[in-house]
């Protein structure tokens, strides 16, 4: 199969914009990153999937309205390519403020945490889309030596 | 680009084949699932994602260790195909027994949860290959109407 040319830097770059969209709470800027499809899915930590992109959209303007400040330090970040289609797996050390858009920032509710992400990507028209986005939150103090059952609890 | 031939119900009897193994807590059934690769990844629920074939390995055999039961009932099943990279998305409906494998199961214990999953596969040599599985637990009483932030805590 061919693959694209300089696919893992320009899906990183496509990573990077989502990222960027997501500190900037710009649904336009958020819609330019993703397949705006019915087969695009997203899990944010703690939520049920949602699937199509109206239900995606939709969550990201729910978020939007209710984040006053996001700001994301990506680290471990991987990315693979597979003929036209991509994933990436990276942390998201994250610093946010709740309240709303239009509400002044309060950096005394400052706080951070811990999210592990993949985002799946393809490629189409020249460009990749993000096709699906699944963050889920690291539980404090767990390192990769743990051992845990696959347990919702 | 081609596609493989009848790639949805092979990509979903191989996300089956996942499941099976991790109910049968058989790490060689296990080991067939995957691509024993450098770039295969998992992030287990509350993990920090763990990379590499020896450290996901490793964490299977930690986590069939330490599970004296588990079942898992798959709902909302999506399957998704671009070229020879599928991605799954499901909700894990799972019952579950902590315990060793050498003890015996204690029904008592018996525990229920819900992950939202994402398992991500190549095709290879004629056959699907799991590159990716991340598992994230659904807060109890979430719904997909609900509104919250990408925050980790």
């Amino acid at each position: 199969m061919s693959s694209v040319p300089g696919a893992e830097a320009t899906v990183e770059a496509a990573n990077a914009a989502y990222y960027a969209a997501f500190e900037a709470r710009d649904l336009d800027a958020m819609a330019e990153v993703w397949e705006r499809s019915d087969r695009v899915a997203v899990t944010h930590p703690g939520w049920p999937t949602l699937h199509g992109w109206p239900r995606v959209a939709g969550s990201w303007d729910a978020i939007f309205a209710n984040t006053a400040f996001i700001q994301f330090v990506l680290t471990d970040e991987a990315v693979h390519v597979s003929g036209t289609t991509a994933w990436v797996t990276c942390d998201e050390n994250i610093l946010q403020a709740g309240g709303s858009r239009e509400g002044g920032e309060d950096l005394a509710e400052l706080q951070g945490g811990l999210v592990a992400a993949t985002n799946v990507f393809v490629f189409d028209d020249g460009r990749w889309r993000m096709v699906l986005h699944h963050g889920s939150p690291v539980a404090p103090g767990e390192s990769e030596s743990d051992a845990h059952g696959e347990d919702a609890s």
